[in-house]
Order: structure tokens, then C-alpha cells, then sequence
């Protein structure tokens, strides 16, 4: 063996006799089926412990280069080498099956939803993108604590499979949390699922198939058309104010389309924040029984909010098992838990966890175990107190900004409580081009197409404020202003320069 | 206000007053609208500090029972309240859309893949049911260290979302990993999955409809019907000996069937352990590229084995492109992680990174830091090795009490690595059978049927051998030994009482 140890290098010992070694392999020093010297041996030549040559040939062996066989020693590994596979490689051309792809994703929704997932700390601008909390304001003592608490009471049982269905205390919690919301709920139904995403997916796996209609509110949670489209699920746009969804337009969907689904967000409403009033909550689940129809409501977040009491959910007012639940933890908690879960009932239910179980086994048990403790020991809603009045100072610094820096004939609304402010702005706007040069400018923002079923350019954009320091939106936003002022200059010379005819 | 505080209470202070309050408030001793005391003076009525009411009070409008306004104090929510709504309430019916799924499973198989995932020490059955690595080896002081490590120096970002794509460095890690393997992949190739189950699942969502076939090994790992069948995507079985799939019938099932997709475990291959020569290896590349159908090549683990050489991934012979790589981290190490990773280019990657996030968003960036670190100093290598070893003396005590307490007519195979023996019995033992009178008799087996893509009662059982200790596995073998002898004198028995005609 040709290769020499350095002191001064930054790899450890051990790592540097693997790098020998597979070099020796790789050049041939080294001849597959030889024989490697004895770990005692080779420590004794290289001065260092034997455990360290240990390592390294396990790691050399887990890799395939080397193997020890019992009473007879380490040898490299007889039939395949690494070099000789991998000089001859040519870069791969494309088979044709790659073509064959069930469905493409609209490209400027899924370039948005990209944007929006990408972390500000890898971006370095400023995130009005992301519209959930932010994650810098958790106490992170909290959770380092909870979570060596976890791994040293819970034990080897915090890192084994979970079932399907979920961590039973946490399903146990979260049953008796929203029977005080008023819904009728015990621990069985509840299924925990790996954020609000995945509920939602689910459910339309269980209940969906190809060319079947959603009713969604338009705009709406721009996830749950990734979910439909990818599965060739049409989605069929309802309008809404400040109320929630417009529940006569509802009815005339349910007769016209004849839709397998209602999905709402009644509570802070992505991407409006509007907030369904309880009359209606009510209407709607008449008319899901009327009409056969089950309700999807995605209860996101209903713990942010800025003062004013809100309705409780839809499904408190449900007599007939009409309405599966699906709430988070994520957007108002800790994304990193990947946590969230669906309330369901009967074969609904029971095809739920095996689908759980088909689409990834089960949640991680440590996370579940970590997030039942939080909530137990009530340090969450003291949490969602105390960031609920950082994100109002926010959200009304943002509010501010718009009034200075948006111009005349913008609009928006100071919802009463999540993450974000839609925003319209003159139709002359282009949101789309606006995206991009924001981007250049160091400013993402979620842009409004995204939300809408037919994904067109619209004069809208989300801008998510509970994620970004008060002064950074300031800033933000004045950039903004002027992006959309230069865009509507441009549109003014091009209207000077290209003058109607007549 | 009416409740009393009790010292001696197991609750802490601020939760007995929360309860205190809601039952005064679902009694009607507080009326909806009415004022509370200001924290000030309840905590001064009740003796306690004012953080402690502070906090009740915060839960309690978290639950949306009582409501503070700015300037004016706290009051009972006004409008709806807990008793009132769930007080007269019925069981609920099932609604006639409940009746709409699309798909039901398999009952054996789903009762069995249940009995599997739930925890031994929920079961306190000898869990050979479970084919996975034993998490009590794990060096837990290492992991807490890891993790404590990434909260303290990774901070807020590893609490948020990640992309749909995966963390970076992991990403990097693995594709060298795999490149040492033979594999030519990059970094943009490799995408993070909760699990290699999530990988599979993914990858049947972007390729396959349904009516759909896919060439399975039979038996081959049960988690692919749940996905394959949730899907209506038929499979079509093909056989195999100790040295992987038979490929000749292989190339009758492509001409024959035509299926979308080749699916393969050729490495300790689940159930059976057979590990697919280097040659079939090729002659499947080959087979592939020339039909224009792609590989799903399933190398759930290839860190655990017992001494012999084991062939390269088949991806490493593939010169075109035609192979999709999943691995994984679950049965190897800490199901409790979820990640595993797919290894796929060209638009299938796309589509995949953009189904990711229609699933279910991203995977935990936490816990693929904790991986990364943990990867990345090689302590799981050293950790593989040192398992291996206790998992081969487990198998052999194993193999040692098949051979004392299983009759006459049983076969097995001892593999090279994995968790599991795959043990076949005289035919007119009932393996579905046994696996309730197993449970009884407080051992779990996994039921042969279950890995077969028709279920029905096969004379096969899979034992897992990894997660259970040595004096516990001949102990659970003679109890299996017995119950079949019970089934076989039965057998004779009923064929004495009701003699043949003639």
C-alpha cells in the first residue's frame, strides 16, 4: 500500500485509510481478489490504534470494495471494482419510456409552490413567498429538551415503526382538543398523517378518481391542485367574500357538476384570509347531506389570530358524518415535524390508514411523541399566544407599507389572523413578470395565478408577512411598490408609443 | 367563579383552573358573553401567581371558549359553547358517499402488514412478524448528541420546510455513496422519500394507470400490492431461485403481459433473502432496455450481511438510463427517521420532485440533518458492521431451533444478510391458521400469502430473527413447533374420522 497518513489534514484518521485504500483500488495498487494486510498489522505500520484501521475496513466493506471472510483475512472484493465500471460510462440518453409520464404539472404553479418551499436562509431574500410562522420565534430550549426527554423515557421505542394510524396518545389528545372545539370525536377516528398536505392527498386517493369534480373556493390552498391535477381530478372554482364561500354558487355547482367533493378553507382562508361565517358553516352542511357530497375542511391553523372570536369549525355543526377534518401543525408550528392529521369515520376511515400505510408506513413515532409532549405540557399555546401578537405587529407594519409604497386602485384586506395579505393590484400589473423581477430584486412573492384553478395571470399575489422581521418588510414592500410603478410606466409609454388607431 | 384549587392535584395549577373554568362554563355557572375576572385579580382570589392564570387563560381561548378583547377585558365566547352543541348529538350514521371508495385491500394481506408494523412492545408478542434491524442497538448517546448538535448549530432552519427535493448535503452524500457502489449519479438524481415505501409509491403515481401491469418477483415484498392494488395496477408474478428472478420467464412475461414496470428486491431480497447473481443482473438491463421498460430496483439494504460477497446494484450495470434506484434507512437503522431516497433522472425526476410535494410537501429537515451528520462521520457504518454480527448469531440460533422444533417436510434458506427466514411447511399446515393461534400463544409471524400477489393460504412464513434476542427466538420457535404439530395430528386425525370412499 503506497498511500501516506497527514496529520495536518482535516479527515480524520480513519477516513484517510479508506481514501488510501480505495485509491490503491481504483488505481490498481491494489488487484481485486489480493489480500489486505491484518488491522493489528497495518496499525502497527501506520502508527495508529487498530481501531481506526477497523473503521476504516468496515467502512471499505460496506462500500463493496473489500471483504473479511472468517479465518482466512480482508480481501479486496473479487469480481466487480469501481474504476471499471464507472470509466466506461457514457452520459445517459434519455429511454423512451420516459415519456410515458401520467401527468405534467402546470409549470407556473409548480414553479411558485417551488419558490415558496425553498428556505430564505438558501434564497437570501426576503421570504413574502412562505406564508406560515416563524420558526425563529420557538423556544428552541423547549424542543431540545423535550426531545432528549423523549429518547431517554420513551427509549429504543421513539426510533421503531409506528403503526399506520398514528401514536396513540397524540390521537388521544387531539380527540379531546377538538371535542372542545365541539366536534364529536374520539381517538380512533383521528389519523395522523404527514402535514395537511398529506390528509388532503389521501382523501382524494380514497374518494377520487380520474375526471371526477372538486368543489374548491376560488382562489384557494394552491396544494390542493397539485393533488387534484397530478391525479386528473378537475377542480371546479366557487367564489367568496370576506364570509367564506358563496353558498348559493355552491348549490348550483352540486347540481350542474355533480362534484364527489367539497373542499374548503373556512377558517383564514388560504390565500384570502377570509373566515367563513357560522350561518354559513351551517348552510354547508345541509347542503353536503342534501346532496350526498362529503366535505373536506382543512382547518389549517385556527390557532393565530389577532382578537376577534372566530367560528368553530364546520365540523362541529356536522349531525351526520359529512365532514372530514384536516388540520397541521405546520404552518403555525414547526414545518420540520411533519405533522398534521385527518378526522374520519367508518370504511372512510379504515381505507385512510391503509392508505397510509401503502403511500409511506407511518409518521415518524419520535416526532409524534416529541409534538405530543409540547402539547400536553401546554407550551404550545402559550407559544401561539405569544407569536400571534409578534405576527399582528407584522402584519399591520406590512399593511402600512402597502398604503405607502402600492399604488392607487390596490387592494386588500387585514384578515383577522394566519399568515398573509392578498393583495390585488391594477389589472395593468403583471403578477408573472412582477415575480421575476422581484426575485432579481432579493423579494419572493407568492404570485395570485397559483391559487386560481385555471392558473392564468391574475392581478393578485400573496404576500406572507408572519416569516419576515418588521424591518425587512418595510423594505420589501417598498421594493415592490416600485417594481409595480416601473411596470405601469412601461405599460403607460408602450400606450403612448403604440397610440390607438382613430 | 366556583372551582377550587387542589395542591395534591397530579394536574399543574394553570390546567386545574382551565378545567375549573370550562366546567363552570359547561354548567352555565358562566353564561356565553359574561366577563372573567381580570388575571390580576384571579390570581390573586386563588393565590397563584398570574403567569399561571395567564396561561389558562391562553388555552382557553385556544380552545375558543373565552375570548379577550383589547381595552375591555376577557369574556366567555359569546356565541357558540361547547355543551350546547354536543350535547344533543347522535351516534352518527354512515353517509352514502362513505359507500363510494375507490378501492378496498386485501383483508389477509392488510391485517397482516397491521400485525407487522404494530410495536413489540405493544404487542408483547415475540414479534418474528417484524423483518427489520433491532433499534435497542443503536447508540442512543449518539444519536442525542447528533440531534442536539443540529438544533443547537443548524438553529431555525432546521425547524422550517425543506424543499420537495431533499436537503442538499444528504442529497450529496448519497449520490458518492452510491457512486463507490458503481452508480453514476449526481446529487440532482437523488431525491429524499419518506421511506423506500414513499419512493415506490411515488414512482407507480408518475408512471403507472390503472389496468396497468407490473412484473413482480413471487413472493416479493407485500408493500408493493398495497401500492400496486390501492392503484387497480395488476401483478404479475414470476419466479425465482436462491440467485434472484428467473429471467428467462421474465422475458415471457414482457412479451406476454406487457408491463409498465419491472419491480425487484435482488439484494436479500424480501421475503426469501435470495440475492440475484452479477449475471441475471446484466441479462435484466439488457431484457429492460430492449423492451423499453424501466427497472424499479428495491435495495431496501444492502449494509447488513453476514460475510459473502454481494453483487452491485443493478443500476451499476445500467448503460441507458432504464433503472430507477430506491433505497432506504428504515429496516437498516431508524424506521422512526422515515427517509429513504429514489435515484431517477430526466422528466421522471421532475415529475417525482413535484409529486413529492403534492404528497405530502417535503421530508423532515431535521431528521435528514440528524442523518446527514450521522452518515457523514461514519458512525452508522461502524454501527452496520457491529449489528451484522449480532443479527448472524441471532439467524443461527435461529436456523438451530427450525431444525430441533419444526417437523419433517419444512425448508428454509439460510441468507447472506438481511432479517429474515423464509421457511416453508408441509403443505397441509394452515399458515393463516397458525397466525391466530400464534398470536395467542403470544408469537407473530408474517403470513407467506401475504408476499404473494394472489393471497391465498400458502405454506410459507417469513421470521424475523433481527429484532428479536436470542433467548426469546428459540422459545418462540418451539411454540410454533407445537402449534403445527397440533395442526398436523389434527389433520390425521380428521382423516382417520372421515376415511376416504372406498
Amino acid at each position: 500500500m503506497v498511500f501516506a497518513l497527514s496529520a495536518e489534514g482535516t479527515a480524520p484518521l480513519y477516513q484517510q485509510i479508506r481514501e488510501g485504500i480505495r485509491n490503491d483500488i481504483a488505481a490498481r495498487a491494489l488487484l481485486p481478489g489480493s489480500k489486505l494486510p491484518s488491522s493489528r498489522q497495518l496499525a502497527a505500520d501506520l502508527h495508529v490504534s487498530r481501531i481506526t484501521v477497523a473503521n476504516a475496513y468496515a467502512e471499505l466493506e460496506a462500500d463493496g470494495l473489500i471483504e473479511s471472510r472468517a479465518g482466512s483475512g480482508t480481501f479486496v472484493s473479487p469480481v466487480w471494482n469501481i474504476d471499471a465500471r464507472i470509466d466506461r460510462r457514457t452520459p445517459f440518453t434519455s429511454p423512451s419510456w420516459q415519456q410515458r409520464m401520467v401527468s405534467i404539472p402546470d409549470p407556473v404553479r409548480d414553479r411558485m409552490l417551488r419558490e415558496a418551499s425553498r428556505p430564505a436562509e438558501e434564497t437570501g431574500v426576503i421570504a413574502f413567498a412562505c406564508a406560515h410562522g416563524d420558526v425563529r420565534l420557538f423556544p428552541m430550549g423547549e424542543l431540545q429538551k423535550t426531545m432528549t426527554e423523549v429518547l431517554r423515557e420513551d427509549g429504543a421505542v421513539a426510533l421503531g415503526y409506528d403503526s399506520p394510524h398514528g401514536y396513540p396518545p397524540l390521537r388521544q389528545f387531539l380527540a379531546t382538543y377538538l371535542l372542545q372545539h365541539g366536534m364529536q370525536v374520539s381517538a380512533d377516528d383521528v389519523i395522523i398523517t404527514a402535514g395537511a398536505q398529506q390528509g388532503i392527498d389521501l382523501i382524494a386517493r380514497a374518494l377520487l378518481q380520474s375526471g371526477d369534480a372538486v368543489a374548491v373556493e376560488s382562489p384557494t390552498y394552491a396544494g390542493v391542485f397539485e393533488c387534484m391535477e397530478s391525479r386528473a381530478i378537475r377542480t371546479v372554482g366557487i367564489g367568496l367574500d370576506a364570509g367564506g364561500m358563496d353558498v348559493a354558487e355552491l348549490q348550483r355547482v352540486l347540481e350542474r357538476d355533480h362534484p364527489k367533493l367539497i373542499y374548503t378553507v373556512p377558517t383564514f382562508h388560504n390565500p384570502t384570509g377570509a373566515v367563513m361565517t357560522a350561518a354559513r358553516r351551517r348552510e354547508l352542511v345541509t347542503l353536503a347531506h342534501r346532496f350526498d357530497v362529503p366535505i373536506l375542511e382543512d382547518d389549517y391553523m385556527r390557532e393565530v389570530r389577532f382578537g376577534s372570536p372566530i367560528p368553530p369549525p364546520i365540523a362541529s355543526f356536522d349531525q351526520h358524518g359529512d365532514v372530514i377534518y384536516v388540520g397541521s401543525f405546520s404552518k403555525s408550528l414547526i414545518p420540520s415535524l411533519r405533522l398534521g392529521y385527518v378526522v374520519a369515520r367508518g370504511s372512510l376511515r379504515d381505507q385512510l390508514i391503509s392508505l397510509k400505510g401503502a403511500t409511506d408506513r407511518c409518521c415518524s413515532t419520535l416526532l409524534q411523541r416529541v409534538l405530543w409532549r409540547l402539547l400536553e405540557r401546554g407550551t404550545l399555546f402559550t407559544y401561539w399566544k405569544r407569536a400571534s401578537r409578534i405576527y399582528r405587529r407584522r402584519q399591520l407594519v406590512m399593511l402600512g407599507a402597502l398604503r405607502t409604497h402600492f399604488p392607487l386602485g390596490s387592494q386588500w384586506h387585514a384578515a383577522e389572523g394566519g399568515f398573509g395579505v392578498w393583495v390585488g393590484v391594477p389589472p395593468r400589473v403583471s403578477v408573472t413578470a412582477l415575480f421575476d423581477q422581484a426575485i432579481s430584486a432579493g423579494v419572493s412573492i407568492a404570485v395570485g395565478a397559483a391559487f386560481f384553478p385555471e392558473p392564468d395571470d391574475q392581478p393578485f399575489m400573496r404576500l406572507g408577512f408572519a416569516a419576515v422581521e418588521e424591518q425587512h418588510i418595510e423594505r420589501g414592500i417598498a421594493k415592490l411598490g416600485r417594481l409595480i410603478q416601473v411596470q405601469l410606466a412601461q405599460h403607460k409609454g408602450a400606450g403612448t408609443s403604440a397610440p390607438e388607431p382613430g
